[in-house]
């Protein structure tokens, strides 16, 4: 561990701490509890609070309190609302947490240009709701209620990227605070631009390492003239795994194509008050006009009927679309419910999708032979799974077997040309698989950037790969 | 002008030039012929040409040249079919050209997962020919026969790009050599990933500053069960602007949408022997099932129809459709053939596209008032839009009356919330106007990593922004 992971002298945070005190006011806290709500994850990843919580109201104040932290080498780690998966709220070193719930303000809307610029602490339902009258959304969708920050910084995607793309295809432009207390604006409001390095997207996924985000100019998208969703059960994870890769290569636009396997439909019934069938089972959306999506919806009927699914149950009443895409969403929380008192764990792997349907099942005979219990889900339209695992945290034999169900989930995913992380990031718990991803090549050029950006390591320290 | 933008010693060029030549042999060259020729450039930007052109084979040949000129500080550049046109493969400084165009093998197509691995050397039509049979395409389409290692550098995008995105939307993964001679693999073949900085887009779009790509893997899209094309006639830019708002905000997924203004389309009447009525014009493409297609076509006539349009003349025949295409593509060259023994410019911008119609018809008053022959074409679907003027070089008034219809133009999309490239990238021609843009914040981020990637400036220097 070199010197720039260590935590900074008790002098140092004290500091930073009392200065903050009187520059702040009520809105930097040391309460025990709400530094500890602070560190919360809602993973098996142990939480560490950071020293002090500040609440900024502006870009400017985020920079005074990077530049005081930055001048006594005192870690920062920004927080959005604390739903990463992956401990990447957490203060290892410790530090201070800047909470960006009170930059809240949606900026400006651009209606005609499909865009909108919003502060990070805004959430995904909130800038829905704002906008439903305009006839406009954001399509991102990872299942919790995310801050645009958040998102952003962990290039979040979800149910309907196979549609819409990721975070990286949704943000035009950032405003960021960067180590040294200079603010940066990386793009114009322009839909393209090849005006040198692509700043948006290195800054897009660098989870709080590289800056602090503190304005968002997000694309947004028409609400589509019609929404169907349908659900199809099928006789095997194979079989669900083929009939999603014969829809995305006969080019029909899914607007989410989401697997459930036959444990998380049962954990579903349970917990939502379904009447599934428990078998593994696609759900859909299809987004167009009235008869194109009629048109999208029959042609992937007649591909799940040919491979031994179905029938297509397409449901376009909107209540039991909800009912259906809220219980998919509460997937963790039904396969937490299995297990009372357990904590979960939700391995998160992308795999080019030829090789979906072997990892998927491998990864599912895996879990059985280390007798864990796991529920599946996955945007399966993207490559992109999640095993989500019940784990009692107080079983020392349990744990054991669920990080070599981990490290041999990811290990696959690689062997298989994918991606230790689709979308949840790599935070703590995914340290050290980007070099068995990528090579050391890759990492150093990563580290490179990261020591030009932050040569103190104050911002976020401790995440995505070590110094 | 600091000192890592000198020239090298001429002993150290020396050193290079003859190790080179005793290591690749007749793939080393310094020909007075072939060193223009790698110099040469489309527009008004006067050639360099490199001391040497070198033709590697594999990723490790271009290891061996990077490492040989790291050595001895000599600038290195890479070439793929020198269509850039901001003149990214000049060689200000002198150094060695790396020529692509002998990596040109398609690696590996994988179908089932819509991608293909290709070397930087291959060509988009090249691409297209070998697919055709699996009924897969590579939708971007710069106008020129570009190589793949190019477009990507370039962050090229085109006619195509409103529904297909850019390079940076279709670059899945990279190789690339950088500046200390490591081969870096920047992501998986997962379609999407969460694990750390986004090296793909680092690179794509870094004209060869940061790395020189040496392998792309590349997204393919399903050739479309039915294309219809279309042309409609505009009684004015601000009509066919209009029409083009209301088309991408009522979500018809046009596969083109592109604008040809009076003079543009006279040009190619006479150049690719069209017989169009004279005034802006609109030439559209969708893609996507029968009666899908129809129903698209349908609504945008209707569009046109309210906006003053039309008649909006819907040709499915491929052949005239080919011919329309064709003749939009050649639209430099019918601007150029205006004025036979000219050179031209091809000023690019992007603006937000409520701004479109503002900024066109602004810089259409501009040229007249300055008494330039310009030709106006546009990606409007984007807010992108090329004035092309055709300038005698010879009339130093003339050029310096361009340089301020240039300048001017970037300016108003600066100030309209745009970009001063759309897709051209920055190269010689657009240096300087990054910091206007976005600001010496960005700027001075972007200057961190280059120093951080290569120390020595020995990546294509000279180009996007002074050190």
């Amino acid at each position: 561990m070199s010197a720039s992971f260590c935590r900074p002298p008790a002098e140092a945070v004290e500091a930073v701490v009392s200065a903050l005190g009187q520059r702040f006011g009520a809105r930097c806290t040391t309460s025990q509890a709400v530094r500890d709500q602070h560190a919360h994850t809602l993973t098996w990843v142990a939480p560490q609070p950071p020293d002090a919580v500040v609440f900024p109201h502006s870009t400017e104040e985020v920079q005074e309190i990077v530049r005081l932290c930055a001048a006594h080498r005192v870690p920062v780690i920004p927080y959005g609302t604390g739903s990463s998966l992956e401990g990447q709220v957490n203060a290892p070193f410790g530090g201070i947490s800047i909470d960006t719930r009170e930059m809240n303000r949606i900026v400006a809307v651009h209606a005609e240009d499909l865009d909108v610029v919003v502060e990070p602490g805004v959430t995904r339902s909130t800038l829905n709701s704002y906008l439903r009258d305009a006839g406009l959304f954001f399509p991102i969708d990872p299942g919790f209620d995310a801050s645009f920050g958040g998102m952003a910084a962990t290039r979040a995607s979800g149910t309907n990227a196979v549609r819409y793309g990721t975070m990286k295809d949704n943000v035009l432009a950032l405003k960021a605070v960067l180590a040294n207390g200079e603010v940066i604006t990386t793009a114009s409001r322009a839909k393209k631009s090849s005006a040198g390095y692509d700043l948006t997207r290195l800054l897009v996924g660098s989870e709080g390492t590289l800056g602090i985000i503190t304005e968002l100019t997000i694309r947004l998208s028409g609400i589509p003239e019609a929404i169907s969703a349908g659900i199809c059960p099928f006789p095997s994870i194979e079989a669900a795994c083929e009939a999603t890769i014969a829809t995305i290569q006969s080019g029909i636009p899914v607007a989410r194509i989401e697997l459930l396997d036959e444990v998380a439909v049962s954990a579903s019934n349970r917990y939502s008050k379904l009447d599934l069938p428990v078998t593994p089972m696609l759900f859909l959306e299809f987004h167009g006009t009235k008869a194109w999506v009629a048109e999208q919806a029959q042609r992937f009927g007649e591909i799940a009927a040919e491979l031994g699914g179905g029938p297509f149950d397409w449901a376009t009443e909107p209540e039991r679309r909800s009912k259906l895409w809220q219980a998919r969403h509460d997937a963790f929380w039904a396969a937490l419910a299995l297990r009372p008192g357990c904590s979960g764990l939700s391995g998160d792997v992308c795999v080019p999708i030829s090789r979906l349907a072997d990892c998927a099942a491998e990864t599912k005979r895996d879990a059985a032979e280390l007798g864990l219990t796991v529920s599946m889900v996955g945007h399966v339209g993207d490559g992109n799974f999640h095993a989500l695992v019940v784990i009692d945290n107080d079983d020392a034999d349990e744990v054991k077997r669920c990080k070599t169900f981990l490290k041999r989930m990811v290990d696959r995913a690689i062997a298989m040309e994918g991606t230790c992380t689709g979308e949840h990031g790599v935070g703590q718990g995914k340290m050290g698989y980007i070099g068995a991803e990528l090579g050391d090549g890759a990492l150093d050029a990563m580290r490179a950037v990261k020591r030009a950006l932050d040569p103190h390591n104050i911002l976020n320290p401790g995440k995505i790969f070590a110094l």
